[in-house]
C-alpha cells in the first residue's frame, strides 16, 4: 500500500510492481492527480506548459492497465494503525472505510506554510504545492484578471513564480521576512538573484514579516510592519514542511527536522512501514546528519528505494550533497554540498573563493560571465560546497562539484580535472577549474 | 627559453613570470602569432568570429609590457644543442644566430597532416592549425569565392570546418579513409553525427583513401578509388601529429606514440628540457599508458606546469581522462575514458549501455534527446568511459563522467549521484542516472 501517490509514491509502487509481478498494489492520493511533475507547477502559471494533464507522468488508468496498480485519487487516509496494520481511508463521497496493509510506503509529501495570519483565507490567496492548486491558480486568473500579486516568501518557489507572473503581465511584489532571497545560498549569489529580479521589475521588500492580508471577500491589500501593498492576488511561497501529521499520529518516529526518520533502506521505526520524498528525511553526506530537503529528484529515488524494499528486495539510497538549481528570468542558479552558514553549523571551518569567468570562449559569440563560488575546510582541506549564478551553463556545470563531493575531492584534485572544452561550450580554463584553483590559494597552498 | 609560442609555451611563460619576477624571459614562435585559440580557427572561416585578432588572447606587446615576456614572432628555433644550452634561431630576415638558455621550455605543437598525394601543393589546398593557416584560408575564400570544398578527413576538425564551410554557403564533401567519422568514439555516436552532416547538406564518402587532387594551378578535383569530386578548396584535417622533429634532433626521447616523452613534471629525458602541449605526450589515467591527445585544455595545464617548474617549483600534471566535446550542427558530441575499442586495447573487457533520454522535464519546452553511452569493465566493475550526443546540456554532462572517472567510480556510485534537478534543465532522473543505471544492468547488478 501507498499513502500519497505523486512522485515518491508512484516510483516505489512502479519499483514495487518491477520487483514482483504478483504484489497487489494500491496507492491513496488525496488530491485529484497522482504521478504529476510539481516541479513544473510554475511553468503551468506562466502557460510555457500548455496544460495541467502535461504535468502528469502516468494517470491512474494506465496505472491499471499497463502496470496492474490501483491509483485512487481523492482517497486521503486519515489514519495508520501499524498494529493491526490497517489504515482509516476517506473515499470521494465522503464515507470512510477500513483497509488492510502488509506493507506501507508512506509518500504524503510536504504541505505548503500557511502563515497564520488574519485574512489568510481570503479568495485570491494562494499555495502553490499540488496540481489542484495550480488549477485552481489558473481559473483565478483566468476568471479575476488579477494585475498585482504579491508573492510572500523568496525561496525557489517564491523566486520561479515572480517570473512566472512577470511572464504572463503581472506586477509583482514580493515579501520576505529574511533579509535575502534564497537564503540557502550564500549572500553573495543571493545577491545575483536579488539584482535580477529587480531588472526584471519585480518590487522586493527584505526584512519584512507578513501581518495580515486585508480585502472583502476577496485580498486587496498585504501589510507588513514597513507597508501596505495592493494586491488582488497573494501567494504564500514560504517553504515546504513535511505533510507528517499522519505519520507521527501512527506513533512513526520523525527526526529532529520534524521530517519522518528513515534508514538508507527507507525504512521507518515501524516495522512494515518505509517513509520517502518530502514527507522524509534525508541523510547528507557532507554534515553526515539527517536533513529536509524536499526535491523532485530526492523524492524519486527514495520512491524507487522504497518501492524495492517493500517488495522484497535491498536496496539503499546513501544520501545526497545537497544538490539545488533553478532559473531566475535570465540567470541560472545552482549550489551544491554546504554553504558557508550550513558549514559552520556542521562544525566545519570554511573558507572560501569566488570567480568570475566566462562560460564560452572569449571570442565565441554569445554567452557570458559565470560567478562560481568554492568553499573547502579550512581544517581537513575537502570541499565542502560550491555554488553559481550565469546567464547559461550553470545547471550542469553544479553537477561536476557535486560529483567532487560524493567523491570527497580536495579543491587541489578538482583543479586538475580533465572537463570537457571546446570554443562554443567552455574557455579553455572552466571556470570550475579557475574556482577550485582560487580556493586552493586561499586554503594556503600553490595557486 | 620558450620554444613555440601558442598554447602551452605562453602559458609556461606566463606561469614562469608569476613565480619569478626576475626572470629573463624570451619565447620564440615560427608563425606570426602567439597566444591565440587555434581551437577558435572554424569560428572565424565561418564568421561567428569576425577577426583573427580576436583569437588571440595577448599580443606580444602585451606581454612586453604587462609581464616583462618577449615574445619574438617569426623566429624560428632550428636547432638545440642540450649540451651546450643554446639554440640555433632564424629570425624573419633570414639570418640565424645562436642563443644560450638556462631552462628550456619545448612547445613546438602539433602540425596538421598533409597526404603525399600529387598536387597536395596546388593553391587552393589548405591545412587549418595555425592563425597564419586561418589568415591565408580566409583571403583565398575572399579572393578566389570558391563554391566547391571537399575535406579530407573528418575528424574533430573536418566536422567542425564541415559546418563553417556550409554555414558561409559552401558545397561540402568529405571524404574520410575510415569507415565513419570522429573515430575515437564508438561506431553507434559516430552514426548520429553522420546523421547530423548529411542532414546539412554534407556529401560524405567514408572508407575512401585519398589517392591525387588534380587542377591546373588551383586545385580542381579530388580523386578517390571510387570517384572523383569536383573542389575549387580542399582542406586537409587528417589530424595532428606531434611536431616533434626538433626534439627528436636534440636527441629528446619520443615515446611510443611518436610525442615528446614527459613526466608528471613535464620533464623530457634531457637535462634542463621541459616539453608541453601539443608536442608532448600526456598520462592517460585510464589505460594507465602514455597517449597523444592535442588539445588546447590539456597544453594550457601542460604548460603551467612546465613553466612552474622551469622557474623553480614543483608542479606535477596527473594526467587526462580523455575528456572532448564538439559541436557539429545542431548537435553536440561529447566523450570522455575510453571507448569501447580504447578500452579493448588497454586489456580491459568492456560492456557497454545506451540509453535516450530528454535533456529537460518532458512538460518543459525546447530540449531534445541525449543518446548516452556508459562503458564499464566486466571484470572489475570500474566505469571506463562515456559518450553522449544531443542538441543541447552535452557539454557540461560529460564532466559529470569525468570527474566520475578521476574518483574511479562504478556506474553505481555514478547512478546514485545527487546531481542538478529543475525542470528547464534536466528531467527528474537525468540522463546520466539512467545510463548508470543502465550500464550497471549490463554488469549484472540490479538496475
Amino acid at each position: 500500500m501507498v499513502v500519497g501517490g505523486v512522485a515518491a509514491g508512484m516510483s516505489a509502487a512502479s519499483r514495487a510492481r518491477r520487483r514482483d509481478p504478483d504484489l497487489e498494489i494500491v496507492a491513496y492520493e488525496a488530491s485529484s492527480h497522482v504521478s504529476y511533475g510539481s516541479c513544473g507547477l510554475p511553468y503551468l502559471i506562466s502557460g510555457q506548459v500548455r496544460r495541467p494533464e502535461d504535468l502528469v507522468v502516468v494517470t491512474p488508468e494506465r496505472f491499471k492497465s499497463e502496470r496492474n496498480i490501483l491509483a485512487l485519487t481523492r482517497h486521503e487516509v486519515l489514519a495508520i494503525d501499524p498494529w493491526g496494520r490497517t489504515v482509516t481511508v476517506r473515499d470521494p463521497s465522503g464515507s470512510t472505510f477500513k483497509t488492510e496493509y502488509d506493507v506501507l510506503v508512506l509518500s504524503t509529501g510536504g504541505r505548503a506554510s500557511r502563515p497564520p495570519v488574519p485574512g489568510a483565507d481570503l479568495t485570491g490567496v494562494f499555495t502553490l504545492r499540488t496540481l489542484d492548486d495550480g488549477i485552481a491558480l489558473l481559473e483565478y486568473l483566468r476568471g479575476h484578471a488579477p494585475r498585482r500579486a504579491v508573492i510572500v516568501g523568496a525561496g525557489y518557489i517564491g523566486v520561479e513564480m515572480a517570473e512566472a507572473f512577470r511572464t504572463i503581465g503581472l506586477e509583482v511584489a514580493v515579501v520576505e521576512m529574511l533579509p535575502r532571497p534564497l537564503s540557502n545560498f550564500d549572500p553573495d549569489l543571493s545577491e545575483l538573484a536579488r539584482a535580477e529580479m529587480e531588472r526584471n521589475g519585480v518590487a522586493l521588500y527584505f526584512g519584512e514579516p507578513l501581518q495580515a492580508l486585508e480585502g472583502d471577500v476577496r485580498v486587496r491589500r498585504v501589510v507588513t510592519p514597513s507597508r501596505t501593498l495592493d494586491a488582488d492576488l497573494v501567494l504564500f511561497a514560504g517553504g515546504v514542511r513535511p505533510a507528517a501529521t499522519l505519520a507521527r499520529d501512527a506513533g512513526i518516529a520523525l527526526g529532529p527536522t520534524g521530517a519522518v526518520q528513515v534508514t538508507a533502506r527507507m525504512e521507518t521505526n515501524v516495522p512494515g512501514i518505509y517513509a520517502a520524498g518530502d514527507v522524509a528525511e534525508v541523510h547528507h553526506l557532507l554534515s553526515d546528519r539527517p536533513a529536509y530537503i524536499p526535491l523532485g529528484s530526492t523524492a524519486n529515488k527514495q520512491g524507487r528505494v522504497a518501492g524495492e524494499n517493500a517488495a522484497g528486495g535491498d536496496a539503499t539510497f546513501p544520501g545526497v550533497v545537497g544538490t539545488a538549481v533553478l532559473k531566475a528570468f535570465g540567470l541560472e542558479l545552482a549550489r551544491t554540498g554546504l554553504s558557508t552558514d550550513e558549514a559552520r553549523q556542521a562544525g566545519f571551518d570554511p573558507v572560501s573563493a569566488v570567480v568570475r569567468h566566462g562560460s564560452r570562449a572569449h571570442y565565441y559569440p554569445g554567452g557570458g560571465r559565470i560567478t562560481v563560488k568554492v568553499i573547502a575546510d579550512r581544517q581537513s582541506g575537502r570541499l565542502l560546497g560550491a555554488q553559481m549564478a550565469g546567464p547559461e551553463g550553470v545547471a550542469k556545470r553544479i553537477d561536476i562539484f557535486a560529483t567532487a563531493l560524493h567523491a570527497r575531492m580536495t579543491p587541489e584534485e578538482v583543479a586538475e580535472l580533465d572537463l570537457s572544452y571546446a570554443p562554443p561550450f567552455a574557455p579553455v580554463w572552466d571556470p570550475v577549474l579557475v574556482a577550485a584553483r582560487a580556493a586552493v590559494k586561499e586554503l594556503g597552498g600553490s595557486d
